[in-house]
């Protein structure tokens, strides 16, 4: 059963301390640096063409995040990733404002050309615009659509061939066959920067100890809704996002399999 | 009276939710963008010369900072900054550090002949350097000068056709006929990295949803003072300017129309 | 004495207000920013190779950190490494991840060559990899060695003729003759991001205030060890990460000569 197997993915990230090569943006890069470490991985930001594949060789996943991207960063992460492609690590690719600009989805439409992805995290309309649709994102946040995300997202896993997974009010995972949503959350999630980006890094955290990439998948999507959840308790009054990003980071570091198993709502 | 419209202002930022590109540094990038989100805006840090112009299309306001130029940023600022006028945005110029070497005040000239600037933020030295005065700006910090804010600010706002914000212990904002000063702070916002990145954020988040720009400024920088004032006040002992800048991020956040009319000192 | 000599720094840092100029990475620059203001020093990041000459003439200590390294950066560094030696003002070196990747080891050596450098600051398989060795430098983590660091601290300073700052559980610093071990700290001075960064910022605002680079060495490193000590004490039950980061900026911003003279342990 699903839970068995998260469950268990907890013990392993704190034990194989699972190195996560990120090649990321510049707003969230120290977020997600911090947010790996909260759960057990190790994280690494190289980013020169020169060395990513040597880094690659050290590492147990790779997250490609799309929200910075430029000509030299872009030529980095295609062969970062077909370097892990060739030692059959998982890439984790979040298309960060794919859909908002010409630029950005092209890009990702030669990404996906070039190198395989193991799991896809975005928001409904990145996702969207990922397989082709006429999205309208709006700057890097999602958009509403028509299609229900659990449609969207085995739609999706179907045709990029990737685990995806939808960040939402519901959180929806497929890999294809399966949909699991996640009722767990907060809305203040989305009132501050990085909590899309830092669930890339949780999922590559789980993905980098396992070959369960479906069951990573979820993990890292619920700790961050879970987590996200527990923070907005753990404030008191008089407290803003400002304090609430500290205690978001507090809540996936003391996360664990206890806590989760009691308190995570996956249908 | 410009407190009523200011007043309104905090009701139309979080209605509209004004989506704010920022062109800026690395050092406080993520601290512009939560203090965007804080207020209410959205915030797009997209800086690919390729898809500049096409994220101006989508946005309500656009900062430019200063802080960490080279030469591809820079041109990617300044077809940003004519996209923006173009679309008849507001463009908020940041000129950090400008006075402290030739290659920042050389470009910021050249910015200030390619595009028209709606909005100028900076300490005095800076503001100072922007209108051809020999500063003595010591790296990005504030130096002292010997001509009095109000003037400065005036004179700056007539010669950079542009309405001008000069922070220090009193702050000035001048649109070349009027003069306001705010009489809210604390020290320790020159304690911190960012508070003047982020003021640029919070007076682009009110310039997107009003043609009053003047009153955008004093909005802007008024609740950076306020929210510092307010963030030392929530302080407990022992408290460093770690918890204070969290505390920061928590005031601009909770601030609304009541606190800052019954808060806020202008004259 | 050293101990008196240390305490003297922090009043010095404190009236002098140095200004510390960071070539460093994207993931942790807030961070040596915010510690560089914490400790009294004053932190500019310019990165730009038409600037950081003029930038350094204005400096009184330069780091250069080698966290992200490109071309274009690495440029930079080595020009303003040799601006900084013609100054004659302290450069402080932080060999992220060398020994990780061909590349870093490689533009490591290179750097060395053509920048004196005047104080080094890493791990044990960093600054293993950069007098030599061939140290398992796993991404940008600490290794393990079997040198006592004590040895590797002397050898190290002795071949690069700089002050070796070895963090760890005891932190050893050697100029080549003496060893200083401090025995202060907290294992969660590893569980975040850019402890290290800060101290090499730490360091770098006290060897701007003095010529005496040794004492400030010591200095650096053992505020962010005693700081991170202290930090953990400071937090309550359910503070996690988030938390420890803040009160760990706090404590460094409280630290004073009287709390370090109690509390540090030297040996």
């Amino acid at each position: 059963m699903q839970k068995q197997l998260i469950k268990d993915l907890f013990i392993k990230v704190k034990e194989q301390n699972p190195l996560v090569h990120h090649i990321t943006n510049q707003v969230t890069i120290n977020d997600c640096a911090n947010a790996t470490l909260a759960i057990g991985g190790s994280p690494v930001m190289a980013t020169s063409i020169e060395e990513v594949e040597d880094m690659v060789k050290l590492a147990n996943a790779l997250v490609i995040n799309f929200g910075m991207i430029d000509d030299e960063t872009y030529a980095a992460m295609v062969r970062a990733g077909q370097a892990a492609n060739t030692k059959g690590i998982p890439v984790i690719f979040d298309p960060v404002g794919v859909g908002a600009t010409p630029f950005r989805t092209a890009r990702a439409m030669d990404f996906l050309k070039h190198v395989s992805v193991s799991i896809v995290r975005g928001n409904a309309s990145e996702v969207f615009a990922l397989i082709g649709g006429e999205a309208k994102t709006r700057g890097v946040d999602s958009g509403t659509l028509a299609i229900p995300a659990g449609e969207l997202a085995q739609n999706a896993a179907i045709q990029l061939q990737a685990i995806t997974v939808i960040s939402g009010k519901l959180d929806t995972i497929s890999n294809g066959k399966e949909i699991v949503q996640i009722d767990n959350g907060d809305i203040w999630l989305t009132r501050i920067t990085g909590t899309g980006c830092m669930t890339a890094s949780l999922i590559a955290s789980f993905a980098g100890v396992t070959d369960d990439w479906f069951s990573a998948a979820i993990a890292g999507m619920s700790v961050m809704s879970l987590a996200g959840e527990r923070a907005k308790k753990a404030l008191q009054e008089k407290d803003g996002i400002g304090m609430y990003r500290m205690k978001l980071m507090d809540e996936i570091f003391l996360m664990n399999e206890q806590i989760w198993t009691e308190e995570v709502r996956l249908s």
